[in-house]
């Protein structure tokens, strides 16, 4: 991917004399900052600004690394071939009309995607803006030059955006409210080609980069975007857009997306470690608070000192802190005494800690500093909060003392920042510069904080689970996965799980009364008895399912009624005597594929609790077992976990193995598209599989 | 209370020279902009900055009609007493030192209480920033006076903030940045005597307010707070500092503050139509937006159209728009049709509405204009959220014939504004004096848009809820209700609920073996036995109730057993007999007397589902059928109550009209302090008290 953004010399096609359109701003753009060759391809020019102008791209000299292509849609499949033919590795197509503008646009499309294809071309866009890289100054796109006057603010946060918006008038309100600098913003349009994993992958090795933030209306590659997120120890965030009905209906008319399962996708991000914006300005503040601290993920739940001068606010940032999962301090004795020395006697001190008396009898630079030496120097603190103001009053801190005071101790200083307009500006590039963090509302400030500190699975344990051996089934279990194909019966899916080690309720299969009887007998009373017929998943609306036999009689009434009831049926099947557990807790847990994501387990309440609280989560298979109980800690009903009146507590540890056996099963038998138990009901002797189906 | 906004004269008691001082900033502020009598007092000077200074306030010639009061602690109470002998209405005690430092400050506090008692003298504070109005331009506080050199942005938000630092600092930052202009802010600092609800009954009838934000750590009378909340049509904002335990206890060393019970305050705020908000910057920008819109409660769920010259920025609107309640509005086929007029063929046409290549095709100004005037005349939509970017890409739209076309139509416009940091301030403000609310951040602005389009019960129904006329009660029931004490036994409390209408299960006492089969058979069998105890709320745990009572044979052990158990009791009991229902949703409905609040009134989900789900919703009583059906639509599980698995549904009128008679109980007979109905069981005979305890 490395010469769309260091390429030698850069084609580009479709330049024009005329500033009214694109590709006479792309030219502008280019000519801005990019050191190598710009060749401009017009076969109605011969000069433009002073630079030649080729008739077409097979006239262009070496080396040209890249074209750029800004000429009407239905030229593009032709000037794609060309650069082909001209051994160009990689083009960049700017111009809309394709798939976003209907059939016809998306016939070109597909026109582009095969010459890609055959030639081995790599294709970025179209519907783009291409690249701005602020490092090295490239500027691929039409955006307006002008924009640029504005100065470019170089940062260390890099974005993937499928939306133009994000690579231009964002960016404008971004870099010239100082709120944060950029990196390269990659905006990727309609991903003919080159999608959101190209570009990820090679940001993530990208030495000027240190995070990456993604808004994405369409994911392409789900299990590729997964895995370059959960081998990474860079911070990603990631906006996704479309997630509400209609948001996804928008998308689709916008760049031609998919939605996809939005549950299984922030599972899937979840369990990589991705962090999930709600917005546009929530991304950006995300993103450049993890790029200045990217790796400050081993402290959980953060402990947070507040250093603030005003004690409203000292009490909100208690509740945002409380809410977001984060703790307040415990300062220690250490610290109070050294608090102590510049607050007045009647002063009680605790955490936040209100700093005006201090700043009002020692001045807001000691008051301050001294503060910040006693948290910081305090064992019992992860980070600091600091509320700072600009314009008056006596409050400004030295704050290039204060961020040395953070640095030298390691522990991670977040701003939150009021004041003047002007003053306000300059303290916050100040601080930014000096890698600190500013914010302007309190509530984000904290959000960020809490990301810093939040557990990030992916970093901790980056790990791919352990891939057990395969494991060996019967022969019979064997034939049946290879030969046969749709739903399997709940006593071969069981027996299937059960080889894997996941415990199963203790049945047989019965053919006559007799056997009925010896079989419940030995179960033991209650027994529920079931008629399994091919094909047939909903046994109990079929009346396929007798529960609560205690005597002798009642297994032959149930037998039966089941005969009967199954006699109905052609294809004929079996019925299965089980032993009836005691109530507990209902889980539901299986596999499935997912057309983004391949292979994910799910696990979740079932029973009636399924239809009360709705509380599942989900995670892209194999998953190991230290991912499996962090999925299990994201269900939102934990205390119903812990036991709940007289049912017991599950075993977490139990339920997480389930999931990671669930998940080795799908490596090993590829053919399968779904396992479902339902219940696994968490009974006296722990969790056990009381009913399940495996489709083929 | 008005001469604390207008007085014609101000005595300022501990003014100074010295430009260090408070009580220096306060003379300096006060000859800014207030036009009467400014008369310094402090036996020290005999002029400050040209004035006459006076050595006592009984010095002060007329009119005087506050006196600011800037003098350390201990003299605080020496000063108010003079100023009451003087006759001066009211003080506004800025200097801190009270409360809010300890014992020996809390005293001082006491002291001026009795002296505010015991003459009538008004006291505002202490340890307040006092208030700034900016209209008249009236500056009562110790800011430094610096802080005005900004310039008062005027406005039509009012404040009242237990925080100093929400009329200082944070002002700055407001009206420097452009957000909006205000019009009082009133710090209120320890309320000795002063309170919200003085301030917000005076806001409430001041022309010069449109909207009123409250910032509180603590409620002085919650039920005057909730009155005059639930019987203005002025919007009101509420952030509550101190919610989280943390923030709690960090309010109660700050201004010396009591934390309420949140769920009744949430309660009752939302039945009075407060609009809660989440920080400081959240509370601002719903005042200010509401005080553009205060009326405009009429549509919910506000149908919107998305005006935007970005697909992305559109999908992301859609999203939160779906997540904040509000809907995408449906556009006409004449609406599609002009918009068709300025898009290019190709282009599919939905809300929102992608303009980008309408404003390519016939520049901003028409594309914007013609695309406002569609949707404005669009009877399907109520609200336009409107995308503006301002610094480049020649997108800028003639916001003034924007705002008109809104105007013209009546329907609310909401700006989400980026753009180059100095354009962009120009344009918020234009737009702000133009009275369109612009916003940042795009999640903001959809907040605040589902605010003003949010049923606001109060402002829909202002009426006090119907006062039905006192029930009456047989003479025995009227008896207990006025002779005894403490708790009432479940038989006499469904007696009471049952004279009011409440459905209560069918049951009789019974005082021996014969009667107990004999009304058994006559309720029908099954039936519940309980032995009802003095004093004894817990019967369950006592072992007191016998469920699932089938036959003669087991009233008889049941009747036993229960008058076993009640011979252990001295006091002796009653037994009764009741008719044992068929299972449902268990709910809970009750009245109880809280400290802030008086009586309020409780729903919830009971039983089993209690323990899952927590879930109940409170409202100060007497409460109407419509507030009460609006506090049954805040249980979360609401699809609970539409009937689950076999059983059935829950008519919410009986529901509310159980809420409405239990504040009618309340409100009949203040001596009792608690009803308790639980289970209230959702039977198929609909909603019936199962058990209930009444407190007197």
């Amino acid at each position: 991917m490395d010469f769309f953004f260091n390429p030698r010399g850069i084609a580009l096609i479709g330049a024009t004399p005329n500033p009214q359109k694109g590709g006479h701003a792309i030219l502008r753009n280019l000519r801005i900052g990019f050191k190598g060759g710009i060749y401009p391809v017009n076969p109605s020019y011969a000069e433009i600004e002073g630079m030649s102008c080729y008739p077409s791209i097979i006239d262009v000299p070496d080396p040209v690394d890249l074209g750029i292509i800004f000429v009407p849609a239905p030229l593009v499949p032709q000037v794609v071939q060309e650069c082909a033919r001209r051994q160009i590795p990689g083009v960049m197509i700017e111009s809309g009309g394709f798939a976003e503008t209907g059939k016809s646009g998306a016939l070109l499309q597909e026109a582009i995607q095969s010459i890609s294809k055959e030639t081995g071309i790599r294709v970025w866009g179209p519907n783009c803006m291409g690249l701005v890289d602020t490092i090295k100054g490239h500027i691929f796109s039409f955006a307006t030059p002008m924009m640029w006057d504005y100065g470019l603010k170089q940062g260390k946060v890099s974005m993937i955006v499928q939306s133009g918006m994000l690579s231009g008038v964002f960016l404008i309100d971004v870099m010239t409210h100082g709120v944060t600098g950029v990196s390269k913003v990659c905006s990727i349009g309609n991903k003919v080609d080159v999608n959101e994993c190209d570009i990820l992958e090679y940001l993530i090795s990208d030495n000027h980069t240190e995070s990456i933030c993604l808004y994405l209306e369409s994911i392409d590659d789900g299990r590729r975007l997964f895995k370059l997120c959960k081998n990474t120890q860079k911070p990603i965030v990631l906006l996704k857009g479309g997630k509400s009905k209609k948001g996804a209906s928008a998308a689709m008319s916008h760049t031609a997306s998919m939605a996809v399962n939005n549950a299984v996708l922030r599972g899937a991000m979840a369990q990589a470690g991705v962090f999930e914006a709600t917005g546009f300005r929530h991304m950006i503040d995300l993103g450049r608070t993890l790029a200045r601290y990217p790796k400050s993920a081993t402290k959980f739940p953060g402990k947070i000192a507040v250093l603030t001068y005003s004690g409203g606010a000292g009490i909100v940032s208690s509740d945002f802190i409380d809410n977001l999962g984060l703790e307040l301090a415990e300062l220690s004795r250490t610290t109070l005494y050294q608090l102590k020395t510049i607050t007045p006697e009647w002063m009680p001190l605790s955490n936040p800690v209100d700093l005006w008396p201090a700043v009002e009898r020692n001045g807001a630079r000691k008051a301050f500093g001294t503060a910040m030496r006693a948290v910081c120097a305090d064992p019992g603190v992860d980070g600091v909060l600091f509320h700072a103001f600009s314009g008056g009053f006596g409050l400004s801190p030295d704050m290039a003392e204060i961020i040395r005071i953070s640095k030298s101790a390691g522990k991670p200083l977040f701003c939150w920042l009021l004041g003047e307009r002007e003053a306000a500006r300059d303290f916050q590039e100040r601080a930014q510069d000096l890698g600190v963090p500013v914010f302007r509302d309190l509530h984000r400030a904290v959000e960020c904080m809490a990301a810093v500190f939040s557990k990030k699975p992916s970093i901790l344990e980056i790990h791919e689970p352990e891939q057990s051996k395969k494991i060996l089934l019967s022969e019979t279990l064997e034939n049946i996965l290879t030969d046969k194909a749709g739903l399997m019966d709940e006593h071969v899916s069981k027996q299937i799980l059960s080889a894997y080690g996941i415990p199963t309720v203790a049945e047989k299969v019965v053919i006559d009364k007799k056997e009925a009887i010896a079989v419940s007998a030995e179960l033991g009373f209650p027994v529920v008895m079931k008629g399994l017929l091919p094909g047939q998943a909903h046994k109990t609306e079929a009346g396929l399912v007798r529960m609560g036999i205690k005597t002798e009689k009642d297994v032959l009434g149930a037998f039966d009624f089941l005969y009967k009831k199954m006699s109905e049926n052609e294809t004929g099947g079996k019925m299965i005597v089980q032993r009836q557990l005691s109530e507990g807790i209902e889980m539901i847990a299986g596999l499935f594929h997912d057309p983004q994501f391949g292979n994910c387990v799910m696990c979740g309440f079932g029973g009636i609790l399924a239809e009360i609280i709705k509380d599942s989560e989900f995670a892209a298979a194999p998953i190991g077992l230290s991912e499996a109980l962090d999925l299990i800690s994201h269900l939102k009903n934990q205390k119903l976990l812990d036991g709940f009146r007289s049912f017991p507590a599950v075993d977490r540890k139990q339920l997480a193995n389930i999931l990671v056996r669930l998940g080795q099963i799908g490596l090993d038998y590829p053919q399968i598209k779904e396992i479902d138990i339902n219940p696994l009901l968490n009974g006296d002797q722990g969790l056990m599989a009381v009913d399940a189906l495996i489709v083929l």
